[in-house]
């Protein structure tokens, strides 16, 4: 049989009991083409708020009485795809299921030799390539830029603070909580970090950003994106990846008042997804992987167990109580 | 004897009687390498607004009991620079008064025959380059674009929709009353005019731009940016130029709601101000001056005179209560 989470209604705010419902199924037979893989680790983003919401955005919602959509990485079972065959490992998307058929479509192979299989959900992943073509693409990073970055001890923010370590600019985290601060300082390398649940996080910056920032990476939006603003250099790019302190807001979402220092600087605010850039996977990937493995990225996940806790988990990343990757082992 | 405005107060919200002075001094006299210039026409700018508040912005703010700062258009009475003789006219910032003593920095020599004065203040000057780069360079204009410009029928939205024109795009322009609208379609070419005082502008966008914007040139801010976000195409570009509709709010400015529309369409919002632009202003100028000479950018001059009447013309300004650029004739 085949545990699946299935989207039953739309939530206002946060989630709750009614939001999805779990039940078994067939696992269904495969038909040409197609292969049945097995899930493994089931990738759990933040973006997965927007995916309920009942509107136009850079993909549908997902239905009503669907399975509900995530990124997984999974083992194929079975396979009638000439691209595919058992035992390879695959990422894609898997759902939040115990079983994904599908003729392979937006699937590709991870090798479980160079980097545990969790990984792939994480830093060479979606979150690492979120993080690469945001802060390298959309950021137009250069060398010894000053980088501020919300989100710092997430699956996203982590990799985009190592990754401008790596280019050798000045990188200042915001996370929550000192636990958060001591890790990306001491473990991830990261110049400063700003504790926004004990500090006052506008002072702070000014603090660590005498002249500026050059590239500000916002994974929160709210006050914090406010905050930032207050301190672009000229010229500064600001990167809309995400706004997680606003996804469960029951009373729409906050703008940022302070934009106007977009025209005092000549800065600008840009957004992506990763979709936008679905040609450059591979050399994103490739890159990910090699910095993985000469371990000038450190890579972490939190792993909780059991499909059956599909909507705690969730819940967890807004909460922030994980570090790194939020990954659901299933 | 020189009539000078005076910035006495810094206002909160409008401007009231208490925040310019209008005195008279005497008339300075000219030392080495400087200029005598009687001001002409003094060039009303949105902008003004912001110099006159105690923040951090592009330039210092004006100070207490400094003349108020403004462009101004005028006539060289004499001289002992090199670069400036006696019956020259010339731009500048000359200040909201009747004479203007400088070394000649950040002044430039206008033609009157080929424009009238006025329009060197306007489409011309200032607010015509800020068209100029704001669309072409910040906003990346490409032929056949579908460009939508709120503050229409000012002198700078009416700059921008026909240069769009001159580049065979397609152009809505956003604008207070039948009055304007009519104005930008008819006389000055435009396909569409909102009317935002009478019609629902986010429906009349999305019924003018079925498939979206390109370019959104953006001088009003509030409701009407978050209006512009909802109907932007991929890859579109948002030119912050102005928030004329925020500078005399009490309660602060009202940030854009809608941004995370940057992030589903991988679109940028980017500001700037002309003085970023500075070493290219002959470049814009030239090519404004020919266009106007050709008749295919029209310029219009709403010109009040006195300078007594300084402060009624400035909230004018806001009132919507002229067309074009806003002129103080001295």
């Amino acid at each position: 049989m085949n545990k699946q989470q299935i989207l039953r209604n739309r939530p206002v705010g946060v989630p709750d009991e009614k939001t999805w419902e779990l039940i078994e199924t067939e696992i269904p037979e495969v038909g040409d083409g197609e292969m049945l893989i097995r899930n493994k680790f089931i990738s759990m983003d933040p973006a997965m708020r927007g995916w309920i919401n009942d509107a136009r955005s850079y993909i549908p919602p997902v239905k009503l009485d669907d399975v509900m959509r995530a990124g997984a990485v999974g083992e194929v079972m079975e396979s009638k795809n000439d691209k595919f065959k058992k035992g390879d490992f695959v990422f894609g998307m898997g759902g939040v299921q115990q079983y994904k058929l599908t003729d392979g479509k937006g699937f590709y192979k991870v090798d479980p030799s160079m980097a545990p299989l969790e990984t792939y959900t994480g830093t060479i992943g979606m979150p690492g390539m979120t993080a690469y073509f945001g802060l390298l693409d959309v950021g137009e990073l250069k060398e010894g830029d000053v980088v501020l970055v919300s989100g710092a001890a997430g699956a996203v923010g982590s990799v985009v603070g190592q990754i401008a370590k790596i280019k050798n600019c000045t990188v200042i985290g915001i996370a929550g909580g000192p636990q958060k601060c001591n890790y990306i300082k001491k473990e991830l390398g990261f110049d400063h970090a700003i504790d926004y649940k004990n500090e006052n996080v506008r002072r702070k910056i000014h603090e660590y950003c005498p002249d500026g920032i050059d590239v500000y990476f916002d994974n929160v939006g709210g006050d914090i994106l406010d905050h930032a603003l207050t301190a672009l250099k000229k010229k500064a790019r600001v990167v809309i990846c995400g706004a997680i302190s606003q996804y469960n807001s029951t009373d729409g979402m906050k703008g940022p008042s302070n934009y106007m220092s977009l025209l005092v600087n000549g800065a600008k605010m840009e957004g992506f997804v990763i979709f936008h850039f679905a040609d450059r996977y591979s050399e994103a990937l490739q890159a990910l992987g090699r910095w993985v493995a000469e371990g000038k990225i450190k890579t972490e996940e939190t792993v909780i167990e059991g499909i059956e806790n599909f909507r705690d988990t969730f819940l967890k990343l807004f909460s922030g109580d994980k570090r790194g990757k939020l990954v659901l082992k299933v």
